[in-house]
């Protein structure tokens, strides 16, 4: 089997081999379900991925055995390099023990683990049948790794992010007096389906009037009125990969106090992205956008993070903020999305995806920024 | 605060209260989103809960606060018995801090914690704050509650079903020649969401003739050819609780093995319900549902297992299949779903929910269950 991703499978796999040499780990299992994706272009559920050092296979039952046979084709088959897709039979094999017989059939004694992906009671199953090996957690690496994005994966998440675009030019007509937040959010959702989106990036937040100061406004029966703040967060799927966009207007002309919020976010927001390029820190992107919510006359309303790396996950590595020290790195996707939350009166946050390139940064969701709506 | 659903709520919570009591703990944590709605009616992210013996909390962040507050109004807000909202800032307190100032101040020492709902990672984080405390495992009381529905959980259950029956019904015209299994299930996707469901019940399973054999197939871009099996498996949501039905249809006559196919399924599936009322267990039901498979030409062909709970989670207790001894009780709502999945030809799977009434059964899901669809 050949397949043009195949490269970057193995890359992949090839980072977690080096990582597992160097801190001797004969084995990985993988059980989160963006790092089975990840490694393992598996899409469904109930799968446990399992590594070693030449070998690699992929443990689920007669539900999914199907897709997964369909899904692995962009691993690499070279020889003495394989992956298998394993079928359990749940009736007759514990999970832990179909585990365990894979791994002594590689071999393995010191075996890493995904503590943040297996919850205590299924771990306390697992590992009393995989009695005789050393288990450790595995480190962030796939975590870290993920968070440059390969050249494919940035396509994903541009494509994403141009469907959103999209959906939004195409939602224009129907804001109008009167239409919901639910209406709204359905008549956004069908658009998203109809051009293309695998499903919602995440549950589309939707606010108007008071309801937009919400960081996390689920779309109510609350109707549009003229002067009301409107916050409209959401994204779309390609091939597993996210967008996430913010967009913030007012039904009608914007009061004073309005526009200066408005105008007070956009320049947060450009204080981050005029230093938004390889090897600035998050926290120096958070510090330069939350001076300019500090500075200005709505200082206490700063909502607190400037953003998030986004890829197969909505939040992932690396996070905007005060205790991000590490550097960003060419191939990483962030969203810069500083936000001011009144209670009781309204919101606006002004959210966009960046890819970082080796000098600089090119925005990729490109939806119109006009704060007024002529309703 | 009054809400009428606040006696349902109390029993609730008094019923976890009377299992803390009898196993000797101080309070308990809780994680499992479906816990968090179950007992908060919460139905936002980032949040614990933490019962007491005569008080509750739900500690979350600013990002849910204010959907904490507004949520929590059906909880019972009688004298001595509170509940409340903590937000928790994140830049200050570790999440392990503040559970451990919640619980010293109810002077908790025995406290339990749902070990299937938290990471390996999370509680190691957080049981690091938890110093002195005795924590155990929660045993599965929230889940043998949830088993049992009560006359307003019913209710959403019944409505999510009758939903899933006029989306089939309208999707009907739809269903023609040529369209893909992606067109269709966008289609049924966007009725549900038009008639009020909340969300998809999980992901739609939508396969024309050999894709039909997959049990979890996701729509591709496959085309209805005459002749398909087609099996269509979709469900509502209402107010958090969940319905599932699976429908078979033949596009256009069927031949003669897809009508035996089809009267097998049938057969097992009315071989089960024959029996269903309360007192019956999930394995009799297995078994005499399974024996009408493994006495047919398809024996070679039968999926495993019968059905399970639906409600607040898509799969809960009871899980209908040869382990289970426990017996069913009125009020409980199952799915009853034989199938028969030839690989590589199609499959057919028959799903409906009952609910179990003090004596005998109540079909919930009513669409039709034609066969053959003229084309």
């Amino acid at each position: 089997m050949n397949s043009p991703l195949q490269p970057l499978f193995a890359a992949r796999l090839e980072r977690l081999r080096t990582h597992m040499a160097a801190t001797g780990l004969d084995a990985a299992l993988i059980s989160a379900p963006e790092h089975l994706r990840y490694l393992f272009n598996y899409s469904g559920e109930a799968a446990f991925g399992i590594v070693g050092a030449r070998t690699s296979s992929l443990v689920t039952d007669y539900r999914f055995i199907e897709q997964a046979e369909e899904e692995c084709v962009h691993h690499p088959w070279r020889q003495g390099v394989t992956t298998e897709a394993l079928c359990r039979d749940r009736q007759r094999e514990r999970l832990g023990q179909t585990l365990g017989r894979v791994l002594a059939e590689l071999g393995a004694r010191a075996v890493g683990y995904e503590a943040a992906h297996v919850s205590v009671a299924q771990w306390a199953d697992i590992s009393a049948d995989l009695t005789g090996l050393a288990l450790r957690p595995l480190a962030d690496v796939l975590v870290q790794a993920r968070c440059v994005k390969d050249a494919w994966e940035q396509q994903q998440i541009a494509k994403a992010a141009a469907l959103g675009d999209a959906a939004l030019a195409a939602l224009r007509p129907s804001i109008r007096l009167g239409v919901t937040e639910r209406e709204l959010a359905n008549r956004l959702e069908r658009l998203l389906q109809e051009l293309g989106s695998e499903g919602l990036s995440f549950p589309t937040i939707l606010g108007f009037g008071p309801r937009s100061a919400l960081p996390h406004s689920a779309p109510s029966g609350r109707t549009l009125q003229r002067g009301d703040l409107i916050v409209l967060d959401y994204g779309a799927v390609v091939n597993g990969y996210r967008s996430d966009m913010t967009r913030s207007h007012v039904a009608g002309r914007a009061q004073p106090w309005q526009q200066r919020m408005h105008d007070t976010v956009a320049r947060a927001q450009q204080a981050a992205l005029a230093l938004l390029q390889p090897g600035i820190s998050g926290r120096a992107l958070d510090v330069a956008s939350a001076a300019v919510l500090a500075a200005s006359e709505f200082a206490a309303h700063a909502g607190p993070g400037l953003g998030h790396g986004v890829g197969l996950i909505l939040h992932e590595q690396p996070f905007l903020n005060g205790d991000c020290e590490a550097l960003l790195q060419a191939g990483e996707i962030v969203t810069i999305e500083p936000g001011l939350y009144i209670r009781g009166q309204g919101g606006v946050r002004i959210e966009d995806d960046a890819l970082l390139l080796d000098s600089g940064h090119q925005i990729l969701t490109q939806a119109h920024r006009d704060f007024e709506l002529a309703l």
